[in-house]
């Protein structure tokens, strides 16, 4: 839709790992991983996961037609591996995707792209809290009035307010690590869950693909989507806390209390005078968005027998929107903390 | 972010009224029907008022500083304007965007684009309707088990199954006019939304660019969202009721119950025999995701002061993507309803 | 849970429609007037009806075993039917409840209390306009400063100001009437919704009870809940334009600000000084509390088949603590009005 | 409301820990427990605080005081501390409540309240799950049709299935434990959340009382609600595992389908014949409801200044209801599975 809104509430670098080829790329590496897992096992000859492999590597897919099995089959997986197999050729064709369904390759290429997000979110938070200290070696020592209720409260300093800023944002950075660890997993399951066309090396497999892959290793969790769950409601609190400091830095930036100053304040079509605190509102938003989509996220807890369709891509819908506004939620608040000025003077 | 999922859950009519070259000609038509009505209204010379609709008419976008701006302000309309005025000239600049604010042009130009929106669902509706009367006529007398909280429950007909889907389909047509009609309306205000700035004649212009511009007229409603509250919630209901034959159909669907087939069924990567219902299950998962953002865009209701730049933006981050969830939900329910089959003999 | 909360976020007026004994009194009204429509309609012996119609104004319910019998059946209905065929005696049994199921009983009872209840929302509506027309009529010429985006616009009117906060609210009680009037309906199906246990006297039955009981005539809507979707809309409308006063209040109060006092604030049990604005704050509250119910109230229209437990079920958890907390909003935002003094001076 | 409802829906013994009654205890226990710690830390005389806990264990409150208090205030503390300060008589009045807000005792008894609820939670989710696993050693052989995209897949087993159901809710039990040491925390900050008027004895009594009152210790967290966050993100996920096993009961129990029989089903008032599986309902229910409510609850993390009146009353609103509704799924759940007989042979 509008790509100029992108600028605003988007993010050019957690977007690209929700581009197609980003997918198609992840997807790629777990077919070409599985077959070497696979070779390991015995299933699968050494040559046929090589060749698998290079044709991993060399892949050009045909778009159009895996959009066309897309809104076929609702998911591109059959035309993809189609048109792997094609690619691989003849002999090999049958070890390409061996014993695995859709929902192993579509999964686990969102965990190794997520993997790659959290590490994004993470440095930015890691910025953001540094950036946030200096605010504090800067201002730290500053009067300033604390509100409770809408109303003046008693005097506080600067330091006070930003430990409120920063306590939270130290808590989900060290839950950040624990979520990346416990919930970025592969997913290897077969057709109904049960790694059965596996002959009794399934487990054998996951433990080397999650290995060579760089993620955990996991049962199979088809229809068990508490992780999905739980790694939405982390970003939903990070942006929450983001959504915290911009409707502060709104409040405080008000005209008739003056407490803070923005270097760069947005402008007005109508009146000139104005300098509007632009990122800060953005954060609310984002917070109130992320939010709201993390209810709908979690209706797709029920998702009904070994595979839902409909709770599944109830998740695509709203999981890629969640990380991408957590993103843009960290980089305006790392540009808002750098244009923060706090008036006024220090404590005796 | 992902391209090809718009095939299953996009809609590219729909998101044609959501881009950005939609979104600046309906600005540019905004900004030129003003300057005409200010011109009968005697605030603006006539030359004037013919030179900014020719400039709105030839006008070239930088969209990198158009970009910038959003990114400043929050909205693209200030560096929209300067490069307007640009456009029309030094001597006619003073004319453009007289008395307006960027609320007018952004609230209206949606207005605009909802306007066409809501024709294209209307029509799909209309053929919906009658795509699910020609399966009534063709298979309405045919014996069908209802089923009343998940077990069977006694046979009535596919034609009393049917009427439970149209029925709340043609409430929604009809309230679909009355919607167009009465919350499709102009936004103009000024800065404060107080008319201040068109010297008294801010009612009469009101009036003339609502008429030329195909939109009904209301006072200026800046900071009163109930309109945008409303629209969505008709899109939700809308959905909403798609989600519930999806429902029905993926259950009816069941290889256990076989009442339904489909003409089309999508594919598993690793189970050749099986036909999945994907469209119902897309009906399904657009019902909940709009039912999702509903909420949200109703938390945007508690829009403070005189403009809020945090409520306003959670309804761009929400009210666009509901209209195309709407939209995409009433492809696939009327592909759906071409491909049903109802299994079974008549009633004697 | 918290009785005292309800005195903060509750309403004893509006909680009255949802208590058990309005439910059940509403309950024995529709099969008191069920019966006498069927007699009316020949299906019922005129001496059956009184003798029902009696039975349902004597009865003594044994609520231990309707707690039972909701535990095990999902609804009151089989047992409460029981118990009532009970009182009525052998003779006159059979024709109680004759042709209806729990559904119809259930609904009619719920849109017979949302009948109260609505002119109750229509009543303190119309108190809440005139009393902020009567701030209009005290300090309208009041000048007072607008903001935008947080930040100081330009002054204009405490006028302009409060025909922001009326005008939603005199669209929503002119949409009250109307949806009253559209919405508010009998429900009547039989088992599966099809009228046929009427022998094809259903819509004059149907027409008969709607007339008797003062609620509008409808087709059975079991499994088409697009008016309930539709009712918690106009709640939340309501109560999304009561917590945009209710921000507008707290922002416009706040010490540095000062265009507000209310008569009576809240006290801190640490700061005495302070005077909070509470139902300002309540008002937001409940706006997003609604906002967020009325998402979820949406996820129910997904009501698969032809009578989905699961889904009517959470309509009951939601829809009535929808109408209590708009109900609740609009006593604070009476109450609210009636202690505001805007500060200022008049406008020359 | 509906007290009947509360049988389906709520749970007694849940609800126990949101009483009125509940929450004063625990708010005296803080009180007294504070004073305790005060004295230890030189700030009160331990004969003061010796007649606090006296007061405290003795304290009778007026309760329709306490009522108007929460009316006028938003918060009952500051009546409370008026009550107990008379109870502890003139001399010792001034050490009740000593550096300690109304944030303080209601966020601490909150906890303690929570405290009890996720023993009683992690209880019943041991007992459902060795109830499930009894299921898998009676039944776990048995053939069992898979499903997925609402099609049948490929045959599995019970025990295949069941584990589908068991490993998040080990998940979330492991997971229990964690949020509980993490997440249930004191709240101690005084009028604006620094702990000034405790002297520099601030974190001292902090940590005795955490210890004293058996939560874990934690800086002051007024403004900070990521903990709450998170802690309703815990209940949700594990309603949303208990709804996807009532989805997964529902559907396996249709007539149709038959591969689960349940030993108590519910009646209809109109179809002697059928069985009604409500309990299985009633849990896909209560986790779309608990869904929803995490959406809301995140929209309280925007928690303004050093105390958000508006943001606190959401959660206050929004939590309990979780609570309740989480542990009313376990108890369906573990009568369910105790209900479930699974119908087919062994697989050889």
């Amino acid at each position: 839709m509008s790509k100029l809104l992108d600028h605003l509430t988007g993010d050019a670098e957690a977007e690209a790992f929700f581009s197609d080829t980003a997918d198609l790329a992840a997807m790629l590496r777990f077919e070409a991983h599985l077959a070497q897992a696979e070779a390991e096992a015995g299933l699968v000859p050494d040559e046929a996961a090589r060749h698998i492999a290079e044709a991993c590597q060399n892949f050009q897919p045909d778009w159009s037609r895996l959009a066309e099995g897309l809104t076929k089959d609702g998911v591109i997986v059959p035309e993809l591996v189609k048109q792997l197999r094609q690619c691989a050729g003849e002999a090999y064709a049958p070890y390409v995707h061996l014993g695995a369904t859709s929902q192993d390759v579509i999964d686990t290429s969102q965990m190794l792209r997520l993997k790659g997000l959290f590490q994004l979110l993470a440095a930015r938070l890691d910025e953001l809290i540094e950036a946030l200290r200096r605010l504090e070696r800067e201002y730290g020592t500053f009067h300033l009035m604390a509100h409770t209720r809408m109303q003046q409260a008693l005097l506080f300093t600067v330091a006070d307010k930003l430990t409120t800023w920063i306590a939270p944002l130290q808590r989900l950075r060290i839950n950040c690590d624990r979520v990346a660890n416990e919930l970025l997993v592969i997913q290897l399951g077969g057709p109904v869950g049960t790694r059965a066309e596996l002959k009794g090396k399934g487990d054998q497999i996951a433990e080397a693909l999650a290995k060579s892959l760089g993620l955990s290793n996991a049962p199979c969790w088809h229809s068990q989507r508490d992780r999905i769950g739980e790694l939405g409601s982390w970003l939903s609190l990070l942006s929450g806390a983001l959504g915290k400091i911009g409707q502060d830095v709104a409040l405080l930036a008000q005209n008739e209390i003056a407490a803070i100053k923005l270097a760069t304040g947005g402008a007005s079509s109508a009146m000139p005078h104005k300098s509007n605190p632009v990122p800060a509102e953005v954060l609310v938003t984002l917070a109130r968005f992320n939010a709201g989509l993390l209810g709908t996220l979690h209706q797709s807890l029920v998702h009904e027998n070994e595979r839902s369709g409909a709770a599944w891509l109830l998740e695509w819908l709203v999981l890629p929107q969640m990380c991408v506004a957590t993103a843009a939620a960290l980089r305006h608040a790392l540009a808002l903390s750098r244009s923060i000025q706090f008036v006024g003077s220090s404590k005796m």
